[in-house]
């Protein structure tokens, strides 16, 4: 077993005689490396992620260091609950049609082409699930996806925030667009921009299914 | 316990004393009727989604017709791994940055709206997750669609097509933007057509996290 500390013991009641190997934040290459010297040795390894391993997780990470050093190592994808999912699942149902996913941390994905992909979604009237919204050194981003939804959605478009979902401090938060900044939105928070369509019905956030008259 | 016929099938064994209320194909506003009803009547209700309940699924139509009915019930979205999720991780990891789900049905949005989104996400370089791609009426709409992202992408962008995922049938095509309209697409596929980072390594479909060097 191969994991970040948190999500090791969070499965903790799952283990018995498994070796477990953990590390800290930003050690993902670490983690990948350890995950395929194991499988290299003959080992069945399992490479723990939250949510889903294929959505900002570990898959394709491994795929690709296995890949770089010429490794051909068997590997099945178990498929999870996204964090968008848990988030939307948690507010009612934001993402019943058309949606987007965006980060907003720039470690990955250049920030420009980060802002392009909000201006094509916020035009093109799709939901919009955030991750990485926001960090104590990294407030500007949302800021600037406020500012862009702005421009296309009336200030009055539903917003959830959904932080820490599935933990003991999991809380939620259903809000609009023009008070997003005002509210607690961390490293732990999956933010859903609701589109045109979406309204409040009963405390839920919706998005409605056209089909329905 | 209400579903499709054949969601409901699939749970069979975990079935033991409960009501069971099935009914077919585009009888959603049936299912969430009869759940409402039993709801009201002091039950407590499952209406089975597959997938995510909340993606294409049950969930929002029945907080839109609880409403409408002026009814107040207790609702939890239990969310599940979506069909994008399962058929990525068969593909390998195409969805480990940011991307879009646009359904190609135009049954619950316009056909000039999924166009609209289309372009948007093509020049955004997303990768996106087709659902209902293609039925045996409905053909126009993939070849639309392949034709808008042509534009942008070159021919051999790696796109993957997942077919009736988890099930005996299940299988996986992995090909390129200029040969998706060759393949069999129905009812049941979902079909990812990777960015202009997204590659095959490995036989796998892999969109690269920018961070590994």
């Amino acid at each position: 077993m191969v994991g970040y500390d948190p999500y090791i013991k969070a499965i903790e009641d799952l283990l018995n005689h498994q070796k477990v190997i953990t590390s800290g934040m930003k050690k993902e290459a670490d983690r990948c490396r350890a995950a395929i010297g194991q499988a290299k040795a003959g080992n069945v390894v399992s490479l723990v992620s939250s949510g889903d391993a294929g959505v900002y997780g570990m898959a394709g990470l491994a795929m690709e260091m296995a890949a770089a050093d010429n490794e051909t190592i068997e590997m099945e994808v178990i498929p999870g609950v996204t964090a968008a999912n848990s988030a939307a699942a948690l507010m009612g149902a934001p993402l019943m049609l058309d949606s987007a996913t965006i980060s907003l941390s720039d470690l990955l994905v250049p920030w420009e082409m980060i802002v392009k992909r909000l201006e094509a979604v916020a035009v093109a009237d799709l939901v919009v699930s955030l991750y990485n919204p926001r960090s104590k050194k990294r407030v500007m981003q949302l800021e600037e996806a406020v500012r862009i939804f702005s421009e296309q959605r009336p200030g009055t478009t539903p917003v959830g925030v959904a932080t820490a979902v599935g933990d003991d401090t999991e809380h939620l938060i259903l809000t609009d667009l023009d008070h997003l900044l005002d509210q607690e939105v961390g490293m732990r928070s999956i933010v859903i921009i609701g589109n045109t369509t979406t309204r409040i019905i009963d405390g839920r956030m919706v998005t409605p299914r056209g089909y329905y008259k």
